[in-house]
């Protein structure tokens, strides 16, 4: 039998030819993978700002360890090498060795893994790399997790739902019992609950689903949000999570929290430019203001753990998909998520054989 | 023999009868302690923001337990009552059952102990209560410490020295090996170089004794500061210490650290009331901003272990202090302050016997 692992494949990928455009369902040739790398087999993906996916390790490349071609993987944007410095310390989960990049290409070498069905280099943007039925990854950034793990469920903690969730677990150390304020309940905000809800918080503040208690802002009148949840905590909540990305509600958030103990957590990045600006004075009786990539989790330490968290239903972040579309569909799950329709659209690649 | 835990105490004082006006000394009467109080005889203390000082039990009132007359005893500013939801947990340091105040007067019951010479109370000022010979204060404020501390160290520690330790010890938690960077080297910086020294750093970058790094400003030129410490540091420093109050001090501060786990402590208190205001991307990748009263510790629980560090010579606070003075020349001692020309001064209370 042919070693299918030293071919090209060819398949279908969603590429973006024109910047704005839709996109394009084209035939595309995804090349073997080099040294370090592991060939994957793409079941399904979420649209989002970094766009991940779950999948089928297909084919490893050479010095790659602790993978074999049939094994349920989540590709990660970011990496984790088990050996630099960051990835054996316990402050970071920025490995050093293969670090994050925005960049196209592999890692290793920038070079792409794409062709078109011309042979033409298609450049290895983050959106074309998970909208294509194969990719190439490289192992840093490959976790592998249970095989009966629906992969709708995977794909949700490879990006936003592993994110939130590991903001409240990993970044946060949500309590048992400590309260939590929520602004902004997109699918970020939203598994920041689900997560909050799996450490034991015991009052959860937001305005949807999984929430205990509820602020309507139509209520507010002129009065600042942070002064009703110091209110209906009694003094501050212990954490707050800013999940929208807007300077002044960050501070609001910051305002939220109980002075002496408070933290907050910005996952939102700030789309206008804003500065996050902070009396230093509320600094001065104690809080704490952190974000992180990730979560602050280590995708091959923390993620088969949340996904044994799905399995036993501790995790449900099945809330957060409200739409699920095939391949061929992938424009419309663009459209949903532009006009604010959707949570998470999950992207089908191969209906046939997962759905 | 008398009990003298009843009668009120004649004794000098240093006196703030017109703020802005030099204290004048005088003799008061220090009234005994009532229940949860101890009243202290002051050894010596230090000018400071929050002047604080060393001391000996002298008298306990009701309800007191665990404390002697005769104990060498630090009062603090902070309170610690070991049976609060605070006092139990490990995310704060902020008594909930008696809580700090800035106002006058006992803690539980807002009146004073002390009476001037005609008998005319005397507002319990931060001031008044450690310029006297005598002074007397809640129970949950009073950490024993062990008789052979020398009162000058116990003093430092009681505050600034403290502050900037705590800080680099229990709210950062600076691990050995790590880098550090200071920015103003006053008596809370230095302090907080003593501390990072404490806990293992391996770089300490400042301008001063004891740091292990220089950064000269002349030698800036147009650079900002962070962008030279990042340099020193191969990418950020993993701690940054703000002992100024500046808001843009704050912001080249947090600049200075390494994305992925640097943590930054706001110590110093913006005078100008200006916010700190941080691009929120800064955060995206991973870092982490933080206050907190007296450098996060717990005084009963932490500062016994901090005065054997002292003992030991794990800590040399010793180097803090740069001018001793006797009580009647206490007005000297706010010239040097104010002038820069001091770092912590030391005030006598009763030169014949402790100096
Ligand atoms: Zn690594
Ligand atoms: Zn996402
Ligand atoms: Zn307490
Ligand atoms: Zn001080």
């Amino acid at each position: 039998m042919e070693d299918q692992s030293l071919k090209p494949i060819r398949c279908k990928a969603a590429v973006c030819r024109t910047p704005g455009e839709p996109l394009t369902i084209e035939e595309i040739v995804v090349d073997p993978p080099k040294a370090y790398e592991i060939r994957i087999k793409i079941i399904c993906t979420s649209l989002c700002h970094t766009d991940v996916t779950v999948w089928r390790a297909k084919s490893v490349g050479e010095k790659v360890e602790g993978y074999a071609a049939g094994d349920t993987v989540v590709p990660n944007f970011m990496g984790e090498c088990d050996s630099c410095e960051s990835c054996l310390s316990e402050g970071t989960n920025q490995c050093t060795s293969v670090p994050f990049t925005m960049g196209p290409g592999m890692r290793r070498d920038g070079t792409t893994r794409f062709r078109d069905s011309q042979g033409a280099p298609i450049h290895d943007l983050v959106a074309v790399s998970s909208f294509s039925q194969y990719t190439v990854v490289d192992v840093n950034q490959v976790v592998k997790v249970h095989p009966s793990l629906p992969p709708k469920l995977a794909c949700l903690l490879g990006c936003c739902g592993g994110t939130g969730v590991g903001a409240a677990w990993r970044l946060a150390k949500v309590q048992p019992g400590s309260s939590v304020a929520v602004f902004g309940l997109g699918s970020v905000g939203l598994a920041v609950v689900q997560g909050a809800k799996m450490c034991g918080a015991s009052k959860i503040i937001g305005k949807e689903f999984g929430v205990t208690d509820f602020v309507n802002p139509s209520q507010l009148g002129d009065r600042p949000v942070s002064e009703v949840i110091n209110e209906m905590t009694g003094g501050g909540a212990d954490y707050s999570f800013e999940c929208i990305g807007v300077s002044s509600v960050m501070t609001e958030a910051v305002r939220s929290t109980k002075p002496g103990r408070g933290k907050t957590i910005i996952l939102g990045l700030e789309m206008d430019g804003q500065p996050l600006c902070l009396p230093s004075f509320e600094f001065l009786f104690g809080k704490c203001v952190m974000g992180s990539l990730f979560g602050g989790m280590k995708p091959k330490t923390d993620l088969p753990i949340l996904a044994e968290k799905c399995m036993n239903k501790e995790l449900e972040l099945e809330k957060l998909v409200t739409h699920e579309v095939d391949l061929e569909e992938i424009n419309t799950s663009f459209d949903l998520l532009l006009q604010g329709k959707s949570l998470r659209c999950i992207i089908w690649m191969d209906k046939l054989h997962f759905r």
